[in-house]
């Protein structure tokens, strides 16, 4: 059993990647094909290996393979630094930046009226129990410099009030943008240039 | 056994694919991880099935899962047109459009000096042994509008010269244009207004 439909799902699979439409989709699939041998079968066993073990780390939402992730047990991340993101990718790009050494908190996502996100949609219970509980001096708001982003922020500075030190990406991030997509050398400099809420 | 370098690693191949770069790859990684039981576990299903059983047709270059592919068998299709296309992207291409009911014969490519790419390197002397031995009357040479395809069409119309009917892709094709990247209604329209060479 076998069939030219296989080809076809596979393609329709990729489409649906972000980032991917069907002419990438397409132009991948026959690359992978032609290197089938060399590269669609690795990527396939590397592919179920990461399905098997890949999990949200419990404590902060990091992705990584244990209930909970290297960086909340490493000890030299003990810095008393939180740093908060809305995803994974911001984490990993604040990561490639190499400026900072404490925690993370991933919230996955932002407040939204419109989509009916509220705390309880997102890591912020987590967050503010986080602040409670371990030794904390300062909560450092990294989200994206959008509507969204910024209302998400307010709202948390809110729960913290008097609780933590809070501060904020300065300089460096543009209005409208989002850390992902930013240089590393902007991102050090913002966060070397964190302004007190 | 497991590691964030199972995830990295897969970022990486993600990330070589055409179409994709390092943050493509890792909004795509990020994403069937979330979505892991539903996406990552299927497509990964899915590229084996595929890695198993795709192959090119041995006849015209096609991509399918069997030694000749449905074209190449399809009674209804030996119409004596053969379409002479460089990528089997184009083929696709070509049958979304759906005005083609002869078979294909993909190229693998086009002759070019620069890169010491011969008649030989592509299924040129393939084409050539068809010609001769299939019932063919009409080679529709279905090349990019580019340098290298409209060369390649050029040396493949010499070799083919009182054998066989030869016609290109007319109007509706832009000048320095891919095939892979125009509309349904174009391609239909270059394939109506085919011209004698
Ligand atoms: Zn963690
Ligand atoms: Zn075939």
């Amino acid at each position: 059993m076998s069939s030219t439909r296989d080809i076809d799902n596979l393609i329709e699979m990729m489409a649906k990647l972000p980032g991917l439409g069907p002419r990438s989709a397409r132009r991948a699939v026959l690359h992978l094909i032609r290197k089938r041998a060399l590269l669609l079968t690795p990527l396939s066993d590397l592919m179920q290996t990461v399905a098997a073990t890949a999990r949200e780390c419990l404590n902060c939402g990091n992705v990584g393979t244990e209930d909970v992730c290297d960086i909340c047990t490493s000890e030299k991340r003990a810095n008393g630094e939180l740093c908060v993101v809305e995803d994974v990718a911001d984490l990993w790009a604040m990561e490639r930046s190499g400026v900072f050494k404490g925690r993370y908190h991933v919230l996955g996502g932002t407040l939204s009226a419109l989509d009916a996100i509220g705390p309880q949609e997102l890591r912020i219970p987590r967050l503010i129990d986080r602040v409670a509980t371990e030794a904390i001096s300062e909560v450092i708001l990294a989200l994206n410099a959008t509507i969204d982003g910024q209302t998400t922020a307010h709202y948390i500075a809110d729960q913290l009030d008097g609780q933590v030190t809070l501060t904020s990406l300065a300089q460096g991030v543009p209005i409208g943008g989002e850390l992902d997509y930013l240089d590393d050398g902007t991102i050090t400099a913002a966060m070397r240039a964190r302004k007190s809420l």
